[in-house]
């Protein structure tokens, strides 16, 4: 069914929706959903605005992990269902306003002069919110401190980073971020940056400042070692919904950013998206939307297209927020249903130039989010044509292609907002936690835990473990060993393939001191241990 | 089916592959095709093989274009059919180079001293290959120029790039990549940073190079304003496999990179993809798997997952390269298959606190692409525990992850490189373009041609057009019109809703002198022009 042009203008004015003081609009006329459909979701939808409720309550909401999911407070902590949890998160605002402050102006400062750069140290759920902030409202030049990362365990990676700094080492502040303190990567990021800091002749603990649960591993060194500063994470506020706690707070102050608006953002929005009609709230609209493109299920991509630069990193953002939210096996009954959406997308134009034709002509398995930002820049445009911008362009492209997808009969939602703004980012990020929050409870599903990056985890510390037998069972066989032997002497056959990877890590880097002879063949690789 | 761990080993041994030659190493023992697959495909295999030494030999492997596909011919010029495509693919090369030298050693500089930066204005083909190798081969502190993009028409994100070059516009290179020149994106980035060099006192063509079809628009700007060289793109090379042209190696010499390394590697690769049987061709077991496990239509997502920060940029090069190679709608005898495979990641071990909690529970509905890298860094590792480095913890989370997606039925190959260095990166770009293009014949479509963009860019055409048509509009009707009235008055019924768009986004920009009266409904709003 394709709509006539005068029926899709009926439909936009239907389905579009401003919500003024969010600076938001919301347009799903490009959804080919029908008036039954939404009739027929009503419980369902009412059921979710119920459950929501509760768990802003204060509920157990993450039956899993027993635990409160309280992310909606940290913008709004008169609604924490604890004063003392109330008092914690008003403290930490200021706490976080007041360190700002000070490394600003200087009264805490680096080993050589004020801080001039913020090194964030974290992964995950403790790095892309940072991340996609920072790129969002930050400016060269403007910030009162620049931002870097350490987001892997890759020491190249790290290094590289380093090298950015430069010789700016000693007016560099680095935060660690890990509720549990026990995250390896960053556990590894903070030791890589350390050393670093050392070889510069700089303390550590100086230009140090934790962002960890109470009572953490992380927490006892900070204390131990007098960082400079430590803040607090709780249990009842999970990693990827973590952006408006210290985890993101903090770098944003660090870097001058409006962290009240930003704040205020989110507030406003959980205020309106509190509605309980699919009319009047934009995260029910989205999440009956989800549901509707994808059947309950999934059955649908989600591309993420901002037309503007500075949400680049929103994709990344959102993958971690939908995809760990809701790629469950298990639903709340414990029945298996494997559910998810898979999420991907970069920029608009620039995208158009990319991917845009299996979009259009190749496989339907997707719908669009187009993010339309309705202002351009600061100051006056500059005309690429008579009356033209480059503004204009980038909003031409952005509906043209909307366009020429929907004559092809692919979906798309646009949300609109009317600029990059700490405000606009704070109601972004609130939207979309909502809305998954509300599809969880569409679908059934534990948005608040991650059960599925354990096994992950587990296998990877008997690697480890592994690696330190195959280095000592080569040190005690001075001729080499085979895969096959290794295997057998250490008692781990069926660990021939993971013996044969790990051989190969080591024997790759020279200061390892691990060689190979015998070929290129797994079966008849022999490894050594140079003493 | 599950393989027990030792039928996994007999696996291994069976698929895994090391090119020693190429310092690669290709596993495919945790997909779980059949020899009975194998033999089944063997016939369309050999046709691919056939139809790929056609286009290396100057066919019209492009028929809608009627072009030759000559990507091949850039490594290894004496490939060419014709002496005249030699001749000129050497010069370019040499000229690349001379240049380089040139800019290096402060012959040809900037007006406020020799260049120190490289601002490359293009945007897909024109820029993703050469964001992806800067990211992948550059140091900060050690590049000879450092690597800016203008990758989009959006005026904001070229404002803040600005923002990072700062006060040194006097010794920035800008490079303008635009095959027809007519690319509105790249027309605009080269307007508005011409501004911005004229704004600092500054002659844009005497900081410009052009890189163009020869006689296209720009050739003829740069030929005209007398920038400081050309250099030549050819219609017989595709914007996604450009990179080893003059677009990817003049950034790249710029830079300081080894291009010669680089081109040594896709040559190396190149010589060993034409093998014509699965065992000894990387690519062609690439698209063999890539047909097993989509069934030749792409019913998985690819997930391309480098644990290495360096090739973060990886998966959005290989998003154009293969979305845009193999998005199509009809195949090579017109049949509608709307075709195509999804692809999305960035790095590991990072996205595994992120997405990966949805590929181990969630939908089944992608297979893993692991790029594992062996050598950890330069110099010693730093140990994060006795006898354990950062590396060793990469490694052990690769492994770690690929087995936990396999013992939850998730499909994964593994593609090892020995390091990231100029070599392996030309062997990476070689290895996916031979895939693609044994792939593309896999499924009868032409991997050469993109006519889904045209859509979208003839649209946005026309919404500049009707803006225009708009504020002329306007500026007749003092009073102001909503978007009924225009739609009337300009006898574009059924554009209402563009034309609610276009004046919604004037608006958002004081600078347009377009206001808005009567309320947020989009049948209500009422649009003037500020005289």
């Amino acid at each position: 069914m394709k709509n006539s042009k005068l029926q899709l203008w009926q439909r936009f004015q239907q389905y579009y929706t401003e919500f003024p003081e969010l600076g938001l609009a919301l347009d799903l006329c490009r959804m080919k959903f029908t008036e039954g459909f939404l009739a027929s979701m009503e419980p369902r939808l009412q059921t979710a605005f119920a459950k929501m409720k509760d768990l802003e309550a204060g509920a157990i909401a993450n039956p899993d992990e027993k635990r409160m999911v309280g992310h909606y407070w940290l913008r709004h902590p008169a609604l924490a269902p604890q004063p003392e949890l109330r008092a914690e998160i008003e403290a930490t605002v200021a706490a976080v306003k007041a360190f700002a402050v000070e490394v600003h102006d200087g009264r805490v400062r680096g080993a050589t002069g004020p801080f001039k750069n913020v090194l964030l140290i974290g992964i995950g759920g403790s790095a892309l919110g940072p991340q996609f902030v920072a790129l969002a409202l930050g400016q060269p030049g403007t910030d009162k401190l620049a931002p870097f990362f350490f987001d892997n365990t890759d020491p190249n990676g790290m290094e590289k980073v380093l090298a950015q700094i430069g010789r700016n080492l000693g007016q560099t502040l680095a935060v660690v971020v890990s509720k549990s303190g026990g995250t390896q990567e960053t556990r590894n990021g903070m030791l890589e940056a350390a050393a670093a800091y050392e070889r510069a002749g700089l303390s550590f603990a100086a230009h140090a400042v934790a962002i960890t649960g109470a009572g953490s591993k992380l927490d006892h060194v900070a204390q131990a070692d007098r960082w400079l500063r430590r803040f607090p994470m709780w249990d009842w506020v999970g990693g990827r919904t973590s952006e408006l706690s210290a985890v993101g707070l903090l770098p944003a102050a660090l870097q001058g950013l409006d962290i009240d608006a930003l704040l205020a953002g989110a507030r406003a929005c959980d205020q309106v998206t509190r509605g309980t009609s699919f009319k009047t709230n934009p995260a029910a609209q989205l999440a009956l939307m989800w549901f509707y493109i994808g059947n309950g299920k999934g059955d649908k991509n989600m591309v993420v297209l901002p037309y503007k630069d500075r949400l680049e990193l929103l994709s990344k953002y959102l993958q971690q927020l939908i995809m760990e939210s809701l790629g469950k096996k298990l639903d709340l009954d414990r029945v298996v249903v494997n559910q998810g959406i898979t999420l991907l997308g970069n920029k608009g134009s620039t995208d158009q130039h990319s991917y845009i034709q299996q979009l259009r002509d190749g496989l339907n398995n997707f719908f669009v989010t187009f993010i339309e930002v309705l202002r351009d820049r600061d100051g006056r445009s500059l005309e690429v044509e008579p009356g033209v911008t480059s503004g204009d362009y980038l909003s031409g492209f952005f509906l043209g292609t909307r366009t020429a997808l929907y004559e092809s009969d692919r979906e798309s939602i646009t949300l609109t907002i009317d600029e990059v703004s700490a405000f606009s980012v704070g109601v972004l990020i609130a939207l979309f936690e909502r809305a998954v929050g509300l599809y969880a409870t569409l679908i059934n599903v534990n948005a608040y835990h991650q059960p599925g990056v354990e096994a992950g985890k587990i296998a990877a510390a008997e690697v480890i473990a592994l690696q330190a037998e195959i280095v000592k069972y080569l040190g005690q066989h001075p001729d080499g060993a085979s895969v096959t032997e290794i295997a057998a002497g250490l008692r781990k056959d069926g660990e021939e393939e993971t013996i044969f990877k790990i051989c190969r890590h080591l024997s790759a880097n020279a200061d390892r001191g691990v060689g190979q002879t015998g070929g290129i063949s797994p079966a008849t690789v022999k490894f050594t241990l140079r003493s």
